[in-house]
């Protein structure tokens, strides 16, 4: 007999099906006994009055993987409206060892730590696995709207041979008995690639030795980037950056809607236009001294409150950032040379993506590099591409793990994401 | 006036228009001289009769990067039946440093090493590009497919605590002063995902400390990876993978049809059936003396012709490896138990996908260390979630360069890789 997923069973009314999944609940009660079946699309209501299956239900753990043959029968109040009765209970496997924490409570009340030191137990309370398909639905749905747009997709070294970026921050291997380093993004790969294909984009993991314990730093996450060419200006790298977010959670909103549910979120609309302030306006509506040289994580909370209030946007974008605070790479506004083409887009009062217009041409990164003191070096082979021929283009990065905690409102990053590796944690 | 790309001046015959891209190639005729432009979706033919645009072409160089406005006139014998006429050329940057191959010819003629030495050059030429974007087509059918069939996309770490898998090949690196290393596959953090999930894939690079300087291996590749629950046994995976090809091949079709003209390739049909055939009766088929251990290249060959000659099948899946010769985690045939529920699917005669049924029970795992001398140390973490109920589960993993590779005809794999990483090559 075919299975039948326990989100199937309301359709399946008096008749007998095969389901299969975990035991996540037993109440064994004087009369009958109840076994709450778990699998990936909800939970299944079994009921047991069979002394001999009741002894079977009875020997059977948490967590013990089973199959069960009954008859779908209505019950108003059973979850879903139906129940399985008349049941014969086998289990797939042996008895599962009990988990250190209760999973079929509606919250998980083991503290962060031992759920992560239990990561693949931990991961199957709905609440986790909810987050999890939150996550893939935004991924597809940023790489629906970039592939409707017009992009590629791409998959660029994670092996590097020089530390660029932010060198501190960088994990060295041995590469056949050479120093080479793990990529902390694909910045520069995806701007050569925009020689190559003009509208790029890359889903993948990227590594940054951060000494911060935080709740927002991971040593590895998963980062959104794409990159685009023949652009005039920052604003149409903002342009895209908006009808992508639109994109993106429109796809959680259609694809996810089970896993929001459960973990009771409702999904924020996007802005035709995302109101978008200069940083000097910007310090201004944060009350923040005008000679300020960045926005601290009181005023990007001020801006979003602004956001909000005046717009109805849970999003605000913050342009033409000091060239001080912005990398090398980035493009500055030619009528304000000391501020640049770049921007953060925020996200209920957080930075959540960082973009902007790049330099395009070879002898502008040599003079961006000399102003700062540092040296070509290590940059030698990215720069060397552009001296033949790259058009103005720009993009941005997402971070997933911090799009969808702050969408999921979870507090750590490491709630949504599978299995966190961070300065204390290598394993599981 | 918004940029129109080559692929759509057929369509707008004596209108005019914008086109943006690089100088791919120029021709100084006496009385007249064209200028081909490249951008993301083709080439575009200038006229250029004016003196004072003439002698803007004339000091341009190859891969500048120019926009163009002039009128769409029809030419029959232009390409695409239409050329840019009256035109104004303005470069968008300074003149590009001449590329040390010619991009501009139907094929490159420099060496392959040379190409990689050069990778963002290289890759604009339409073959080079034309692979990328089958790559991403791939892709995008692997997931469409899985999407379908209800797997949910998942992100496992890259850096892990032990080596494991095949403990010689693997790189390691310093993790906050820790010994670490990367990731060989995803293969158990995916297994643990079926107890979360029951259906799950990840698209993501793995790493091989690979010592061999061959045309088919790369320290790092994109491996596309699936593994669900509830099997009754490997046959149920076969099925997936094999819905799965057809949907990546049929979307390869669909989206990059463009680039398979320009490479000249027809994908091929997958049968609804693949071909299968037992070990035994491929050692026969194969015409090896029947206790050969293991298929090699030779036999691979002789049954890739077996399958087009007797099912008209670029695909053969052989079944029932011994267990010797398959990794420790494999389920083992409950009738034949020194041979495997593991398959290897064959495309063209070489190996393309390995995949199987695995063990589920703990004290399977443990019996299989023990019976082939490995210690459980390095698989500790790993195993101790099967002792929380894993149902009976299976998977693959595609190499995607390998799949394009042998798509398209190249004859190594770094043809179809942006910036392929090996024993000798760290950079670009």
């Amino acid at each position: 007999m075919q299975r039948t997923l326990s989100v199937q069973l309301s359709t399946r009314t008096d008749r007998t099906v095969r389901i299969a999944g975990w035991v996540h609940r037993r109440r064994l009660l004087k009369s009958v006994a109840f076994l709450v079946v778990r699998d990936a699309t909800g939970l299944a209501q079994v009921v047991v009055t069979d002394p001999a299956v009741r002894a079977t239900v009875e020997a059977l753990t948490e967590e013990t993987v089973v199959e069960v043959t009954g008859t779908v029968t209505a019950n108003a109040s059973a979850p879903a409206g139906v129940e399985l009765t008349g049941p014969v209970v086998r289990p797939l496997g042996p008895n599962a060892v009990p988990s250190p924490f209760d999973l079929f409570r509606p919250e998980l009340t083991a503290t962060l730590p031992t759920q992560l030191d239990h990561a693949p137990l931990a991961l199957r309370h709905p609440r986790r696995s909810a987050a999890l398909r939150v996550s893939a639905a935004a991924v597809a749905g940023f790489r629906a709207t970039l592939d409707a747009r017009g992009f590629t997709e791409i998959h660029t070294p994670k092996i590097v041979g020089s530390a660029t970026e932010s060198g501190a921050n960088v994990f060295a291997l041995d590469y056949f008995g050479r120093p080479a380093y793990l990529a902390q993004s694909p910045q520069f790969y995806k701007q050569l690639m925009v020689g190559a294909l003009e509208r790029v984009y890359e889903v993948g993991p990227v590594f940054r030795a951060e000494p911060h314990d935080t709740a927002r730093h991971l040593a590895q996450y998963t980062s959104l980037d794409a990159e685009l060419g023949f652009v005039t200006d920052h604003r149409d790298v903002m342009a895209v950056l908006r009808d992508t977010l639109a994109g993106l959670l429109g796809t959680v909103v259609d694809r996810a809607g089970p896993a929001l549910r459960t973990l009771g979120v409702t999904v924020p609309g996007v802005p035709a236009e995302i109101p978008a302030v200069s940083f000097p306006e910007a310090l201004g509506i944060a009350g923040a001294p005008p000679d300020e040289p960045d926005l601290a994580p009181a005023h990007e909370r001020a801006l979003g409150e602004w956001a909000r209030r005046e717009h109805g946007s849970e999003f605000v974008y913050v342009t033409g950032y000091p060239m001080a605070k912005r990398p090398f790479y980035t493009h500055p506004d030619p009528a304000r040379p000391g501020y640049s083409n770049g921007f953060d887009l925020l996200f209920r009062g957080v930075e959540l993506v960082t973009g902007g217009q790049r330099l395009h041409r070879h002898a502008d990164y040599l003079a961006a590099l000399a102003a700062r003191g540092e040296p070509v070096g290590p940059y030698a082979d990215y720069l060397a591409a552009f001296r033949h021929g790259l058009p103005p283009h720009g993009g941005f990065a997402i971070g997933l793990e911090r799009l969808v905690a702050r969408l999921t409102g979870a507090s750590n990053v490491r709630e949504v994401t599978a299995f966190p590796r961070d300065l204390h944690r290598l394993t599981p």
